[in-house]
């Protein structure tokens, strides 16, 4: 069979398998579930071996260590995965909740009820265990999934995704229901991003490159989970010390996610107060400064930012700073640079909190917090698939009502149009 | 300029001025509103004189009755648009609605809000009243609009949008809040919805031609208002007359329109019964009948149903009949040829009603009534754009609330994350 001839017949049979697993009650669903996580243990030597062969080939290939840190799979990885799968069973079902009702005059009663999607496509990168996780939260959610993960985990996958058929098919999943796509080249994702006779939704997690493989070829709804250009501006008569201590939070407790801090923006009343003081504790965190003209007067040695800074996400210690002249310089050039991801105000003045708030223009907005908080579990949110960081159906953590739809349930007694 | 550079330019200004309409209060958007429909009102002879260019550029090209009818503006018709402005006025605000609130362990309080969605494209055809109707609808929801409407009705549409951006500016509306593209070949489809950087969403209303249009070159979302084929299907046991009385008006009432039957299923138990004096009730209507083998068994002079047949939208008083052996094979045909729009099953089982209204992945489903009442004055939901035929973020009739998305907005007091 050709590529496109492989990817459409496991569209088609997820499309069947969806169909199936909308008559699952929600007891029926957690029993698979509860299936999915004991074969996950009892599999467990199997995928080890598994993710022995792609650790091999990844050291061969020369993976980065930390390429190769996020491929490892290890016992308590698998206890990981695990104990997130029986995590769902606890969960509320997403499906069937009532979003509305209305009883028309006609005698019309309408129900809006939450619905299965139908068949999600994944797109991922290396580490295995979003196999797991992403295949339990779509089913969790009645919906069948089609996994495409990166080529360095292929037989973590294909061994992980084998464990989860084994044990949830025993309590009922339907054949099908989860499959893994064999096919690892660029090809075989376009091939994805145009089926949209068999796929309802693609969500690509990734960097640039993988995003863009998507939505250049995407007939199919696609929510991005794409990057991350968040600030943090620091208005005047801030509190300086929260300010001080939420920037280096935001930019170093993980520097490498989305909800990082990329570039900070300080009102110039405070600048020369708080910049230096700042610049000396980011030192002692091993974080590189790129400022404007007016952060390079205040912070020594600090490398000149430009114009490509500001629209860089680093995911790593370095940080953007600029000084505004006030609000409206920061809202710009949050409006300008941002992603519309994360961005947050520190300030005591409820005025500007509010204009914050309301005209920056990203899935999620504080003030005097960190940016780290854009989190489905930080915003009791419960278990998330990613962050989109598109504004359409998902925007910011992405659960399980996020892998829903709704219909419009009427019923009648032989009414007609007039 | 190229087109190119018109259409960016006319981006790059609605992106402005959707900034500064997140500004405007309730109140203050109602004004604009108000100042709109005046300002349609006292433009009334431009706008005719406008439509009269239309009318004989129209009748010069060739164009049938139906097209010029759709294209006709006249004092009822712009009276028409005026008053649905006036009605958008006493609407609720689709914006700053609380949809969730949270207060976390660590003092965090969370609101999840309605905000709006920024800027619209909306993508559509010959009638030039969706000018007034798309552009009012999109400012109440706080978003700016780029329009793009048939090349039949441009001189019309500017001279619509003209008088609404006139009449709001008065009022307060920002500059460049509603646009027209002058450009009417299909170049200017192209450009739009791959204009990600500077659209948020596009929403595009028409024939398969232009939809495809849209879908095929978008990076931008696309909430597609495309085709229906919608099914009724008469259960075994059901009540023949009310089945007869709902076929008729999903056929006949309006045929024309994407929530009218194309396909009629009629379980093998009372296809002898039903089909024959219903078959007389259509003919008395003009509609011409396609049936499969055993439907032509049933009524003289049926025209054979091919393959096609099952998966075409008439739009026309054309019916196709299909007798199946079982609900089971209903629920199979309705998943291999519907599109998910509208469907209805006829039938005094629950739990055949149970059944057909999980199963089958439509928009809207019905039991014992017309599939007519997908709409969204009928299902009590108000205005709408249109009726989408896509599963995410607006499934079904498409009113303000779905031109509105929604943040986080988080409130702290210096909390960073552990």
């Amino acid at each position: 069979m050709t590529t496109t001839e492989i990817i459409h017949d496991m569209g088609r049979r997820a499309r069947k398998a969806s169909r199936l697993i909308t008559r699952l009650n929600t007891a029926e669903k957690n029993a698979v579930l509860s299936g999915m996580a004991s074969a996950l243990e009892s599999h467990a030597p199997a995928i080890l071996a598994a993710n022995r062969r792609d650790m091999e080939a990844g050291q061969d290939s020369g993976l980065s260590a930390a390429m190769l840190d996020r491929l490892l799979l290890n016992e308590k990885r698998i206890a990981d995965m695990v104990r997130a799968i029986r995590e769902l069973v606890g969960f509320n079902d997403p499906v069937g909740r009532i979003l509305d009702t209305k009883v028309r005059p006609n005698g019309l009663t309408i129900e809006k009820t939450s619905v299965p999607i139908g068949v999600i496509g994944i797109i991922y990168e290396s580490r295995p265990n979003v196999t797991a996780d992403a295949a339990s939260l779509c089913f969790k959610a009645g919906n069948a999934c089609i996994l495409r993960g990166g080529k360095e985990a292929i037989h973590s996958n294909l061994a992980i995704a084998t464990a989860l058929m084994e044990g949830g098919r025993s309590a009922g999943l339907p054949e099908d229901s989860i499959q893994v796509v064999p096919i690892t080249d660029r090809e075989a994702i376009k091939i994805m991003a145009q089926m949209d006779q068999y796929l309802d939704m693609i969500v690509p997690r990734g960097g640039y490159a993988l995003i863009e493989a998507v939505v250049q070829n995407a007939r199919v709804p696609v929510i991005k989970h794409a990057h991350g250009i968040c600030h943090v501006y620091v208005d005047a008569g801030a509190d300086l010390a929260m300010a001080e201590k939420i920037t280096v939070n935001a930019k170093c407790q993980r520097p490498g996610v989305c909800n990082a801090l990329e570039t900070l923006l300080v009102h110039e009343a405070v600048a020369a107060e708080f910049l230096p003081h700042l610049a000396q504790t980011l030192a002692g965190q091993k974080v590189e400064v790129r400022g404007d003209a007016a952060t390079q007067k205040l912070i020594p040695g600090c490398v000149p930012a430009t114009e490509q800074d500001w629209s860089t996400e680093y995911l790593d210690l370095i940080l953007s700073i600029r000084v505004v002249e006030n609000i409206d310089a920061a809202l710009d050039h949050i409006a300008e640079y941002g992603s519309h991801h994360t961005d947050s105000i520190i300030t005591p003045h409820e005025d500007h909190a509010k204009r914050f708030l309301r005209e920056v223009d990203s899935a999620v907005v504080l003030v005097n917090a960190s940016t780290r908080f854009n989190d489905g579990g930080e915003l009791g949110l419960g278990a998330e698939i990613g962050i989109s960081t598109d504004k359409l159906h998902a925007r910011g953590p992405m659960g399980l009502e996020e892998l829903t739809t709704f219909k419009y349930i009427v019923r009648g007694t032989g009414q007609v149009r007039a």
